[in-house]
Protein backbone atom coordinates (compact mmCIF):
# COMPACT_ATOMS: atom_id res chain seq x y z
CA UNK A 1 0.00 0.00 0.00
CA UNK A 2 1.03 3.21 -0.79
CA UNK A 3 1.80 6.09 2.08
CA UNK A 4 1.29 9.85 2.13
CA UNK A 5 4.45 11.31 3.10
CA UNK A 6 4.74 14.88 4.05
CA UNK A 7 8.71 16.01 3.04
CA UNK A 8 9.76 18.70 4.43
CA UNK A 9 12.90 20.68 3.25
CA UNK A 10 13.67 24.08 4.04
CA UNK A 11 12.53 26.86 1.26
CA UNK A 12 12.93 30.60 2.14
CA UNK A 13 15.59 29.33 4.62
CA UNK A 14 17.62 28.80 1.42
CA UNK A 15 17.49 26.09 -1.58
CA UNK A 16 20.72 25.11 -1.39
CA UNK A 17 20.02 21.33 -0.93
CA UNK A 18 17.14 21.82 -3.32
CA UNK A 19 18.40 19.08 -5.98
CA UNK A 20 18.95 17.01 -3.03
CA UNK A 21 14.66 17.34 -2.02
CA UNK A 22 14.28 16.60 -5.55
CA UNK A 23 16.20 13.45 -6.08
CA UNK A 24 14.43 11.66 -2.54
CA UNK A 25 11.08 12.95 -3.52
CA UNK A 26 11.14 11.10 -6.81
CA UNK A 27 12.84 8.06 -5.01
CA UNK A 28 9.98 8.00 -2.30
CA UNK A 29 7.13 8.48 -5.45
CA UNK A 30 7.56 5.19 -7.20
CA UNK A 31 5.59 3.59 -4.84
CA UNK A 32 4.23 6.09 -2.81
CA UNK A 33 2.36 9.93 -2.93
CA UNK A 34 4.69 12.87 -1.71
CA UNK A 35 1.73 15.13 -0.73
CA UNK A 36 4.93 18.30 -0.77
CA UNK A 37 6.10 17.46 -4.42
CA UNK A 38 6.78 21.31 -4.91
CA UNK A 39 9.48 21.03 -2.05
CA UNK A 40 11.86 19.54 -4.70
CA UNK A 41 10.97 22.16 -7.60
CA UNK A 42 13.86 24.15 -8.79
CA UNK A 43 12.04 26.92 -9.79
CA UNK A 44 10.12 27.34 -6.70
CA UNK A 45 9.95 30.82 -5.21
CA UNK A 46 11.50 31.37 -1.85
CA UNK A 47 10.11 34.99 -1.84
CA UNK A 48 6.91 35.65 0.73
CA UNK A 49 4.15 36.14 -1.14
CA UNK A 50 2.05 38.56 1.53
CA UNK A 51 -0.60 37.60 4.20
CA UNK A 52 -3.14 36.25 2.51
CA UNK A 53 -1.25 33.82 -0.31
CA UNK A 54 1.30 32.77 3.07
CA UNK A 55 -2.08 31.79 4.57
CA UNK A 56 -3.42 29.75 1.85
CA UNK A 57 -0.31 27.99 1.95
CA UNK A 58 -0.12 27.75 5.68
CA UNK A 59 -3.62 26.13 5.55
CA UNK A 60 -2.68 23.43 2.80
CA UNK A 61 0.90 22.66 4.53
CA UNK A 62 -0.92 21.84 7.73
CA UNK A 63 -3.81 20.13 6.03
CA UNK A 64 -1.47 17.83 4.72
CA UNK A 65 1.02 17.31 7.50
CA UNK A 66 -2.66 15.92 9.51
CA UNK A 67 -3.65 14.12 6.84
CA UNK A 68 0.10 12.34 5.95
CA UNK A 69 1.23 8.59 7.26
CA UNK A 70 4.49 9.65 7.99
CA UNK A 71 7.22 13.04 7.89
CA UNK A 72 10.20 12.80 5.79
CA UNK A 73 12.24 15.47 6.85
CA UNK A 74 15.80 16.53 5.12
CA UNK A 75 17.40 19.24 7.85
CA UNK A 76 20.40 19.53 6.64
CA UNK A 77 19.80 23.37 5.83
CA UNK A 78 18.20 25.29 8.86
CA UNK A 79 14.59 25.91 8.31
CA UNK A 80 12.01 27.94 10.62
CA UNK A 81 9.57 26.02 8.90
CA UNK A 82 10.91 22.71 8.85
CA UNK A 83 11.11 22.99 12.60
CA UNK A 84 7.62 24.16 12.95
CA UNK A 85 6.12 21.31 10.71
CA UNK A 86 8.52 18.52 13.07
CA UNK A 87 6.86 20.21 16.15
CA UNK A 88 2.94 20.39 14.75
CA UNK A 89 3.48 17.05 13.54
CA UNK A 90 4.59 15.55 16.42
CA UNK A 91 1.37 16.99 18.18
CA UNK A 92 -0.88 15.32 16.22
CA UNK A 93 1.20 11.65 16.44
CA UNK A 94 2.11 11.63 12.82
CA UNK A 95 6.12 9.92 13.01
CA UNK A 96 8.80 12.08 11.40
CA UNK A 97 12.18 10.87 10.69
CA UNK A 98 14.58 12.97 10.51
CA UNK A 99 18.08 12.97 7.60
CA UNK A 100 20.80 15.40 8.10
CA UNK A 101 24.43 15.91 7.10
CA UNK A 102 26.67 16.04 10.46
CA UNK A 103 29.58 17.80 8.04
CA UNK A 104 26.81 20.64 6.53
CA UNK A 105 25.07 21.44 10.00
CA UNK A 106 25.13 20.95 13.84
CA UNK A 107 21.57 19.24 14.85
CA UNK A 108 18.90 21.63 17.08
CA UNK A 109 19.00 20.02 20.53
CA UNK A 110 15.01 20.57 20.36
CA UNK A 111 15.54 17.98 17.62
CA UNK A 112 17.97 15.32 18.68
CA UNK A 113 16.70 15.35 22.14
CA UNK A 114 13.32 14.96 21.82
CA UNK A 115 12.99 11.11 22.17
CA UNK A 116 10.08 10.93 19.65
CA UNK A 117 12.03 12.12 16.20
CA UNK A 118 14.17 9.18 14.49
CA UNK A 119 17.45 10.95 13.72
CA UNK A 120 19.45 9.32 10.75
CA UNK A 121 22.91 11.06 10.67
CA UNK A 122 23.94 10.52 6.74
CA UNK A 123 27.92 10.89 5.36
CA UNK A 124 26.89 10.20 2.00
CA UNK A 125 23.16 10.28 0.08
CA UNK A 126 23.55 7.13 -1.02
CA UNK A 127 23.00 6.13 2.63
CA UNK A 128 20.13 7.64 2.59
CA UNK A 129 18.23 5.58 0.00
CA UNK A 130 17.73 1.82 1.87
CA UNK A 131 16.94 4.00 5.15
CA UNK A 132 13.79 4.75 2.93
CA UNK A 133 13.24 1.56 2.23
CA UNK A 134 12.85 0.29 5.55
CA UNK A 135 10.76 3.08 6.61
CA UNK A 136 8.46 3.47 4.02
CA UNK A 137 8.16 -0.93 3.54
CA UNK A 138 8.32 -1.34 7.34
CA UNK A 139 10.81 -4.18 7.32
CA UNK B 1 4.80 42.53 37.73
CA UNK B 2 7.43 40.85 35.82
CA UNK B 3 6.78 38.12 33.17
CA UNK B 4 8.59 35.36 32.18
CA UNK B 5 9.70 35.39 29.15
CA UNK B 6 11.16 32.45 26.83
CA UNK B 7 13.27 34.53 23.65
CA UNK B 8 13.92 32.41 21.38
CA UNK B 9 16.91 32.98 18.78
CA UNK B 10 18.80 30.70 16.94
CA UNK B 11 21.77 28.88 17.98
CA UNK B 12 23.04 25.60 15.83
CA UNK B 13 21.34 27.69 12.99
CA UNK B 14 23.98 29.73 13.12
CA UNK B 15 24.93 32.45 15.90
CA UNK B 16 25.57 35.78 13.10
CA UNK B 17 23.09 37.51 15.65
CA UNK B 18 23.75 36.68 18.88
CA UNK B 19 24.83 40.04 19.79
CA UNK B 20 21.32 41.43 18.74
CA UNK B 21 20.15 38.83 21.05
CA UNK B 22 21.82 39.57 24.20
CA UNK B 23 20.72 43.40 23.31
CA UNK B 24 17.35 42.67 23.82
CA UNK B 25 17.43 40.07 26.35
CA UNK B 26 19.60 42.77 28.47
CA UNK B 27 16.68 44.99 27.77
CA UNK B 28 14.10 43.03 28.74
CA UNK B 29 15.37 41.77 31.76
CA UNK B 30 15.50 45.11 33.38
CA UNK B 31 12.11 44.78 34.40
CA UNK B 32 11.07 40.92 33.65
CA UNK B 33 12.83 37.15 33.41
CA UNK B 34 14.22 36.07 30.44
CA UNK B 35 14.50 31.84 31.27
CA UNK B 36 16.54 31.89 28.03
CA UNK B 37 18.98 34.23 28.76
CA UNK B 38 22.13 32.09 27.69
CA UNK B 39 21.07 32.63 23.73
CA UNK B 40 22.51 35.76 23.95
CA UNK B 41 25.56 34.29 25.27
CA UNK B 42 28.49 35.35 22.90
CA UNK B 43 30.79 32.18 24.26
CA UNK B 44 27.62 29.65 23.96
CA UNK B 45 28.90 26.41 21.63
CA UNK B 46 26.57 25.66 18.87
CA UNK B 47 28.17 21.90 19.01
CA UNK B 48 25.84 19.26 19.37
CA UNK B 49 26.58 17.51 22.83
CA UNK B 50 25.38 13.76 21.90
CA UNK B 51 22.31 12.67 22.92
CA UNK B 52 21.84 12.17 26.33
CA UNK B 53 23.13 16.06 26.91
CA UNK B 54 20.55 17.19 24.17
CA UNK B 55 17.83 15.36 25.94
CA UNK B 56 18.57 17.17 28.79
CA UNK B 57 18.60 20.28 27.00
CA UNK B 58 15.47 19.87 25.70
CA UNK B 59 13.54 19.15 28.71
CA UNK B 60 15.07 22.01 29.88
CA UNK B 61 13.52 23.90 27.24
CA UNK B 62 10.49 22.33 26.86
CA UNK B 63 9.91 22.92 30.76
CA UNK B 64 10.48 26.79 30.49
CA UNK B 65 7.98 26.93 27.49
CA UNK B 66 5.62 25.45 29.14
CA UNK B 67 6.05 27.93 32.36
CA UNK B 68 6.72 30.99 30.24
CA UNK B 69 4.05 34.04 29.82
CA UNK B 70 5.06 34.83 26.37
CA UNK B 71 7.59 34.02 23.93
CA UNK B 72 9.69 36.60 21.55
CA UNK B 73 11.32 35.10 18.85
CA UNK B 74 14.33 36.66 16.65
CA UNK B 75 13.83 35.38 13.41
CA UNK B 76 16.20 36.79 10.78
CA UNK B 77 18.32 33.91 10.91
CA UNK B 78 16.81 30.43 10.28
CA UNK B 79 16.95 27.74 12.72
CA UNK B 80 14.85 24.56 12.96
CA UNK B 81 15.07 25.04 16.78
CA UNK B 82 13.31 28.17 16.94
CA UNK B 83 10.64 26.97 14.37
CA UNK B 84 9.81 23.91 16.56
CA UNK B 85 9.49 26.16 19.54
CA UNK B 86 7.18 27.84 17.93
CA UNK B 87 4.65 25.61 17.02
CA UNK B 88 5.10 24.10 20.71
CA UNK B 89 4.46 27.04 22.65
CA UNK B 90 1.52 27.72 19.83
CA UNK B 91 0.56 24.21 20.82
CA UNK B 92 0.02 24.94 24.63
CA UNK B 93 -1.70 28.50 24.00
CA UNK B 94 1.77 30.70 24.93
CA UNK B 95 1.56 34.12 23.18
CA UNK B 96 4.24 34.39 20.76
CA UNK B 97 5.97 37.37 19.22
CA UNK B 98 7.91 37.19 15.95
CA UNK B 99 10.54 39.99 15.20
CA UNK B 100 12.53 40.00 11.79
CA UNK B 101 14.76 41.91 9.69
CA UNK B 102 12.74 41.49 6.10
CA UNK B 103 16.30 42.94 4.50
CA UNK B 104 18.40 39.52 5.88
CA UNK B 105 15.49 37.02 5.08
CA UNK B 106 12.34 35.91 3.89
CA UNK B 107 10.03 34.40 6.51
CA UNK B 108 8.61 30.71 6.25
CA UNK B 109 4.97 30.65 5.68
CA UNK B 110 4.57 28.31 8.20
CA UNK B 111 5.34 31.53 10.46
CA UNK B 112 3.68 34.25 8.56
CA UNK B 113 0.67 32.52 7.45
CA UNK B 114 -0.47 31.08 11.00
CA UNK B 115 -2.80 33.58 12.23
CA UNK B 116 -1.97 32.59 15.91
CA UNK B 117 1.72 34.42 15.30
CA UNK B 118 2.04 38.29 15.85
CA UNK B 119 4.73 39.09 13.24
CA UNK B 120 6.80 42.41 13.36
CA UNK B 121 8.81 42.94 10.47
CA UNK B 122 11.52 45.80 11.43
CA UNK B 123 13.99 47.76 9.14
CA UNK B 124 16.19 48.82 11.89
CA UNK B 125 16.69 47.56 15.54
CA UNK B 126 15.67 50.46 17.04
CA UNK B 127 11.92 50.37 16.13
CA UNK B 128 12.43 47.03 18.20
CA UNK B 129 12.70 48.12 21.53
CA UNK B 130 9.03 50.14 22.02
CA UNK B 131 7.18 46.93 20.61
CA UNK B 132 9.10 44.99 22.97
CA UNK B 133 7.87 47.72 25.45
CA UNK B 134 3.90 47.87 24.17
CA UNK B 135 3.76 43.71 24.40
CA UNK B 136 5.93 43.70 27.98
CA UNK B 137 3.77 46.60 30.05
CA UNK B 138 0.39 45.70 27.70
CA UNK B 139 -0.30 49.08 27.16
Amino acid sequence: MGKNIYFAGSIRGGRVDAALYRRLIDYMKRHHTVLTEHVGDPALSALERGRDRDAAIYDQDTAWLRSSDLLIAECSCPSLGVGYELAYAEARGVPCHIFYDPEKTQLSAMLTGDPYFRVYPYRSEEEIYPILDRILNGD
